[in-house]
């Protein structure tokens, strides 16, 4: 258990990704631009790649991020949030490719909810 | 900013709603059955009432909720949880009744994203 204090000082944000690319080299990562209505987009490092057969389907999607976490350099990227999700793993396959073991979501808001706000 | 350990100390879960009801004498909380894949569905008050004038749209949603906040007691109802959701707030009224200052969205998962599960 946790106190409200506690829950109080993780910023949660909805972010609304405006790219999608992935990093070379790598199976499942993506380099995302998000707007979270600051000066500039941040760029932010997921291994959310194989669950998005079509990257450009995560293109305009807007939904929830970890906003305050400690920077993060990642292959050589630095991550400045974490988007958020359940389900999802993998299970390293064989000659039949990976699979993945529980379908895998991210937490979207309703398309008039506004990129920069905070979830309480 | 938080650290990455910090952030995982707080149990963001799915839980599914399977009742939604107003309580009486109040303009803004409803009291929420959901269910999160444990033995018993859990009890949690929100004030989320002005946003949603017919509460039967909330049955069968699923969205995420902090799971792990010591409980409440909120007008003498267990709050044991709290749904998450951004924008809302409430600009109180005159004669024209209570306007609402931004769009209220609840974090919601695909359908077949599985209640009990944890964000990540």
């Amino acid at each position: 258990m946790i106190s409200y204090e506690s829950f109080k000082k993780l910023e949660i944000k909805i972010g609304k990704i405006i790219s999608a690319e992935k990093i070379p080299d790598t199976d499942k990562l993506l380099l995302l631009k998000v707007d979270f209505a600051e000066k500039a987009p941040r760029q932010i490092v997921s291994g959310i790649a194989p669950y998005f057969p079509d990257i450009t389907n995560l293109v305009g999607v807007k939904c929830a991020f970890a906003a305050n976490l400690e920077p993060r350099i990642i292959r050589g990227y630095e991550s400045n949030g974490m988007i958020l999700g359940v389900g999802g793993g993998l299970l390293r396959g064989d000659n039949r490719g990976d699979q993945i073991t529980s379908h895998f979501s991210l937490l979207k808001v309703d398309d008039n909810a506004k990129e920069g706000s905070f979830v309480k």
